[in-house]
């Protein structure tokens, strides 16, 4: 009983700081998102290959995590966007208090922005269970992970507005059942958007980039 | 610090049910190898397409880690080994009660196996601070996860004995850096055993099956 008593409190503590970070999106009228999916499914490469686009869109800045490294926020610096790094060190996911102590140790004024884009640590299971404060959450899904995932993990699907299918170019390399996929996908979050998408090959970003824009119309500053 | 605390009481209590699931799997002459790796990496891909020589070689169990669904004990049983199914529903990783109870329930004479395959939860991050009593940690990537998963999710890497790079078919369409991701391995884990390998095509597996008979010598049956 201990040990669950002490992980409940430690879960209202991050949800109440999420719900905190969400007052202050809100009040500045920034659109947060929280991209999550497998270690190498293209979380990083879908910021990449849309960058050009988002920055001439919106005033954006990424948030990345990562146990270690921070290559992921180079890459993204290096497609033109401005990133901050967070190194989890051995933690399988982000937390709202980690997102809340980078955005405010960089002095990060939320009115200055449009979008912020948190890519999670690569993980299918953990993230899911520790809200960012985000207004859209994204599973990012790859072709070569297999089309089963969303059966065997489907805790990560329950809560998705939006479900991405990437590496949709090696289709005709790898043995996958789409339909079978995006059943089982419908069948868990039946309301969520669905998406089929390259990074290499741009399949599908400008529908993604579109379903991103209305987002981005519903969210209105509740401060001046 | 309460906190704290109690995740220490949490993970000693699971070391030490690893640690008397070790003396049972050396008292019985039994390898246990704990299979780990991200979604979709190809670890059931692996004991299919080997099925057939570790079922003439070994009396082989295989135990199927998964949050949802008997998907993958399934496809082992049809694939000619005998398989039990864990479902950890929310848990990100098994651990060692999880393993003892299957074992256990299903009343499983560890003197009637040579060699028990633990195929963990689909994630690099969780199952590498959980031991399970294993003689070997396998950690097993594929090309489309990209080449800098070791330097990124370091500690999976650290104490694995034996690192598998699958989809080694894929190289030819994919953008992966071989070298530098054995670099990332070595320099991480240099006196782990390294293959490459491909489920699809049997490419390497011989070597790998090979590594896996000579740790089977090395276990002798510490009781009568």
């Amino acid at each position: 009983m201990k040990q669950i008593e002490v992980q409940q409190k430690v879960l209202k503590r991050h949800e109440d700081i999420a719900q905190q970070l969400r007052r202050r999106f809100d009040d500045a009228g920034l659109l947060a998102i929280n991209i999550m999916g497998s270690p190498g499914a293209g979380k990083t490469a879908l910021i990449e290959s849309t960058a050009g686009k988002l920055s001439a869109g919106y005033r954006t800045l990424v948030l990345e995590g990562d146990l270690q490294t921070d290559n992921d926020a180079k890459r993204v610096r290096a497609a033109g966007l401005k990133a901050l790094q967070i190194n989890t060190n051995h933690t399988c996911h982000l937390d709202a208090l980690m997102v809340a102590r980078a955005l405010d140790d960089n002095n990060i004024n939320f009115t200055d922005l449009d979008l912020l884009i948190i890519e999670n640590v690569g993980n299918l299971v953990c993230p899911a269970g520790f809200p960012l404060g985000e207004h859209c959450r994204i599973v990012l899904c790859s072709v070569p992970e297999g089309f089963d995932k969303p059966a065997k993990y489907p805790r990560m699907f329950y809560k998705a507005d939006c479900v991405l299918l990437n590496k949709i170019d090696l289709l005709d390399v790898l043995d996958f059942d789409k339909d079978a996929f995006w059943n089982f996908v419908k069948q868990i979050t039946p309301n969520s958007a669905h998406f089929e998408i390259s990074c290499k090959t741009a399949h599908g970003t400008d529908a993604w980039l579109s379903w991103l824009g209305e987002r981005k119309q519903n969210i209105t500053r509740t401060k001046d």
